[in-house]
């Protein structure tokens, strides 16, 4: 089903027309700094908070300019995925801008949180079994009852395009970044960020940051092939899934390093940038400040963009509460 | 003690002069809006982020005039308080930046992570009984041995003219609002808004926020004397304290209304605010909010900016945690 997105690898116009397409439906958000975070680890850091983006994630961007890409013919059946995470919310929320419907295939055992946050945004639940193979049949059924247009998390290149906006908007404000860091999961959010900065900004350094529980991306770009994910184990619940064909040959090529980060890490970074910074992100957008933290990279002296890429976390259940 | 400091109440020029006196020290801080919580109440909402404030609370601002205010002659021998809330950090990493000393009073019983707090801006912590009377006898005592310039934390001028250019930053981004809101607890933040808002905005009405457990303000101010508060009891610990003389006449005059809101009210606008908005606000800052929740005002349909007053909480310690 992949291949009906499967058009051209976006270049640096095709994110353009993303950044166009979405603008009325997405927020600019800000880029902040923090001069306490800045001396803990010797380097200038600007954070790009798509925490404040709609749904509370980067991924609103991918599924709105793949909404709009579509034809009104193609559009007027709907979009389906199966996701219980932000791709779930961020396509309903898509859809509903776009007056169709979202068909988003969850598997039961889904927290109520997450089945909540679809239902609100207007998504059309299809519980299945919690298995790989049930979420692909039910939605296959799903997709041959309605005529909806399946929509993948990441491995589609106009959800690529879409997540590579917000390195667009990056660019914009902050000039000569030495380094460019971005979470990797599926890949999505990192390939989009590469196919931007290596076209506008040529020299700055593409590191990616992933959680050591769910290194298939690490072990992929290292080994030279596709090695999917083999029972991730992260609290950073946004990278568990593996890169899709169409991720990997990008990151391969354009992005220059991946590190891996302990989950120890990952908790104190997110603490630290809710203590300093006074802002909300999810476990999986601390994965990079976690790679500092955990002294993965040296970077002193350089000046570093970080997207934070989502701030959606269950206020009853914070990291640091359950180590107790 | 206090006279040393009163000599004018601060007209705009006054404020504008600590603008700029501060500009070089403190954050200017973003207006942030937030759709789904305007959709909440029907109206249009600005939030005012002094929890991005250095130090993580718009306290900073007043700290930093008062010093900044002093002579080189006055600073020299350094700059005294007794607090344990957050005027202790601003007053310790104000008198930081000016390379003068801060004295702190903080009764012994005050939580490590205060004194930490406190001791990481480099203040100087003299420890007190925790009565009133010890901490006004240990002040006494401080300003008599080192010289030091008492600096009160809101019954003050030169505070009261720090605290209004937060309300001079928001009126350059959001004109015509209907209503600014902030929270009252000895009424610095709500004086330096008032002052500020009837010069350049005289159109704007002025409601404050307070918590229905610490309701003095809200008693002084309708039966028009200064009543202080009694046994205070409130989650929004940065508002458990009394009108000073300096502040309930500036409150009284042009401040138009003043609501309390329930400790429910304040806790869930607190959670409303993390959950939507993706930023960390500690209980103070939730209770203009609050009085939406409840019902309390009816601003449907208005434009209204709100002053978040702070970030500090104690993440080991959130409020919707301990009610289970």
């Amino acid at each position: 089903m992949k291949n009906e997105s499967a058009n051209l690898m976006p270049d640096i116009e095709t994110i353009r027309r993303a950044a166009q397409r979405i603008k009325p439906y997405i927020n600019h958000t800000p880029v902040l700094t923090c001069k306490s975070l800045d001396r803990m680890v010797c380097a200038e850091l600007f954070f790009k908070c798509e925490n404040f983006q709609k749904v509370g994630a980067f991924k609103f961007r991918g599924a709105s300019n793949a909404v709009f890409s579509l034809s009104d013919e193609e559009a007027k059946k709907g979009v389906a995925t199966h996701s219980s995470g932000n791709h779930a919310q961020a396509l309903s929320l898509a859809a509903k801008n776009r007056r169709i419907k979202a068909h988003i295939v969850i598997p039961r055992n889904a927290s109520k949180v997450k089945v909540k946050a679809v239902e609100g945004y207007g998504g059309n639940i299809i519980f299945c079994e919690p298995t790989l193979k049930a979420r692909e049949d039910t939605l296959a059924k799903v997709v041959a009852e309605t005529g909806a247009k399946f929509i993948h998390p990441y491995n589609d290149y106009r959800i690529i395009a879409g997540q590579g906006t917000a390195a667009l908007e990056f660019l914009e404000e902050v000039k000569n970044l030495d380094v460019i860091m971005a979470p990797v999961g599926g890949g999505g959010l990192l390939s989009g960020t590469a196919l931007t900065f290596l076209n506008l900004s040529p020299d700055t350094k593409i590191i990616a940051a992933e959680p050591q529980g769910a290194d298939d991306a690490y072990r992929s770009f290292y080994q030279g092939k596709l090695i999917p994910s083999v029972n991730p184990k992260t609290i950073a619940d946004g990278l568990l899934t593996s890169l899709g064909d169409l991720t990997f040959p990008i990151i391969q090529r354009y992005v220059h390093q991946i590190v891996t980060v302990s989950e120890d890490a990952i908790i104190s970074s997110m603490r630290h940038i809710w203590e300093r910074m006074k802002i909300i992100i999810e476990p999986s957008a601390a994965v990079p400040f976690g790679a500092f933290l955990e002294d993965k990279i040296d970077l002193k002296g350089k000046k570093v963009g970080i997207i934070l890429s989502g701030g959606n976390v269950d206020l009853e259940n914070l990291p640091w509460l359950s180590m107790h």
